[in-house]
């Protein structure tokens, strides 16, 4: 059997893992997210200690928190970019990993990479275009269109879509760059700067949970409009609340108006705004960018 | 050399031509959108009567105002669906016209195709993704993605994505589904209502146009965030008010507020949004939309 190693970069922390996508991992490891240097020493340190156990892999696959540098003609393809986070900003991910490891890399966002999962084995198996959000310290969103995963000048930015602030709502936002962006309205450290107290302290029926759902639903009608996909996966923390994700479905057909043909029905409510279906859907993801880069590489 | 029909139909008014993409029209009919068996019945005339001119074509492409059905699985493909559009709910536009002309029909929204022509023959040659908007009597975008038109559960209705109010604007929007969505506060209606008068008869300076210029500017901001175009090309007949697209970058930059790698410089964000470069490009992308069905019929 081939084995890959598939890596999910987040902003506090990281899963390495050697397998390959829609198998238990034969090896994982949680790395903490610290500085470039010893964040992907570590990461190099794990899959040779993994090769001379007789696990090696073939290729590489990265799903990174963003922003990244996507362009396969860029000579910083593979890099991390302008992100606000200490030391990463110009830090080469790919092309550190891959010449340390001597394998080829696929590499791309983390919610990409979940969209990918999620489309070719999840939830979402066949249905394009398919959108992956994660909501958490962040907003992020990932898709796949017309079969492959969605890239242009860099790549999506869903959770910084300008939005509508509901009227009986004053919070401000806490994006540093729009104040009221999606993510500055609905992230997990807005919900936190608006209501005192951090998500998991506020008990269901919270009016709170009321408010969320609203702007998870604002920004999900607006993907709608844009993208008219097939399914929307709610992942991330904050969207696991119980009975969120039917709340974020009713108001979103509330927002939609009956405007659209599809979906109109409770049910293709239910069908369209959708649970992730996998465990680990970007580590997942991880694997296919792996498995997808091994064979460009062998063609 | 083969020939192809082409159909641009809105809402108001439908062309018809014989040719091939990217060539001045062999010849080229206007039609008023009255009642779908009235209207459809001229269309099939024109296409017989050049027929018997020597004019006969291979294939016919259809753009077509929407709501409209493009699931080829549907047995409502081809057809107009749940626009108020007097009459024209459930006509079932390719259907009637292919049977007709006894030729191919490749269907899509007038959007879609326009992005079509741009992105292969206009001002957004090869890149990937572009949108199409139109602003004018509504507001219609249309893209191309990862190499083929953005369809979906339906198709883009970008118009009608939920848009943040600027503090000093009090019209309440004129969308009767949305009230203040994109088109409802930025289509040339919306600027008639807002202001008294009609777009044309704003002059330049007005506060009208900085308004306005903010809207468009909100709405590509978002699309920027959830598709990563490389170009956003700006057409309709609002869209064409002198100095306008300069007022909609400068306004664009402002609201992303340097979150963005790429589009950051004015020079970036002037190729960003663009001008069409097409005369006619609904009109081309019709007949692209013929090509692709004659190939796809031949293979």
């Amino acid at each position: 059997m081939e084995l890959y190693g598939a890596v999910e970069a987040g902003g506090t922390k990281i899963l390495a893992a050697v397998g390959s996508a829609g198998e238990e991992p034969l090896a994982l490891e949680r790395i903490p997210t610290t500085d470039p240097g010893e964040t992907l020493d570590r990461i190099i340190r794990f899959f040779r200690a993994r090769a001379s156990e007789g696990l090696p892999i073939r290729a590489l696959g990265v799903g990174c928190f963003g922003p990244v540098d996507l362009d396969p003609d860029s000579s910083r393809w593979g890099f991390v970019t302008s992100t606000p986070k200490p030391r990463w900003q110009g830090a080469d991910v790919a092309g550190t990993l891959g010449r340390a490891l001597g394998v080829p890399v696929g590499f791309d966002t983390d919610v990409n990479a979940a969209a990918l999962a999620e489309y070719r084995l999840g939830a979402a198996e066949g249905q394009d275009p398919t959108v992956y959000l994660t909501v958490g310290t962040g907003i992020g969103g990932g898709a796949v269109v017309n079969g492959k995963l969605l890239h242009g000048a860099a790549h999506p930015e869903m959770g910084h879509m300008l939005m509508s602030r509901r009227g009986d709502d004053a919070f401000p936002g806490s994006c540093p760059f729009h104040g009221s962006c999606w993510e500055g309205l609905a992230s997990g450290p807005a919900v936190e700067a608006r209501w005192g107290r951090p998500g998991e302290d506020l008990p269901p029926g919270h009016p709170a949970w009321d408010l969320e759902a609203w702007y998870l639903a604002q920004g999900i009608v607006n993907l709608l409009m844009v993208l008219s996909p097939r399914a929307v996966i709610l992942g991330g923390g904050i969207s696991q609340v119980p009975g969120l994700i039917n709340q974020v479905r009713s108001a979103a057909a509330s927002l939609c108006a009956g405007y659209l043909d599809r979906p109109r029905t409770p049910a293709e409510w239910a069908r369209t705004i959708r649970e992730p279906g996998l465990k680990i859907p970007g580590l997942t993801g991880a694997f296919l960018l792996a498995e997808d880069a091994a064979d460009t590489k062998a063609q």
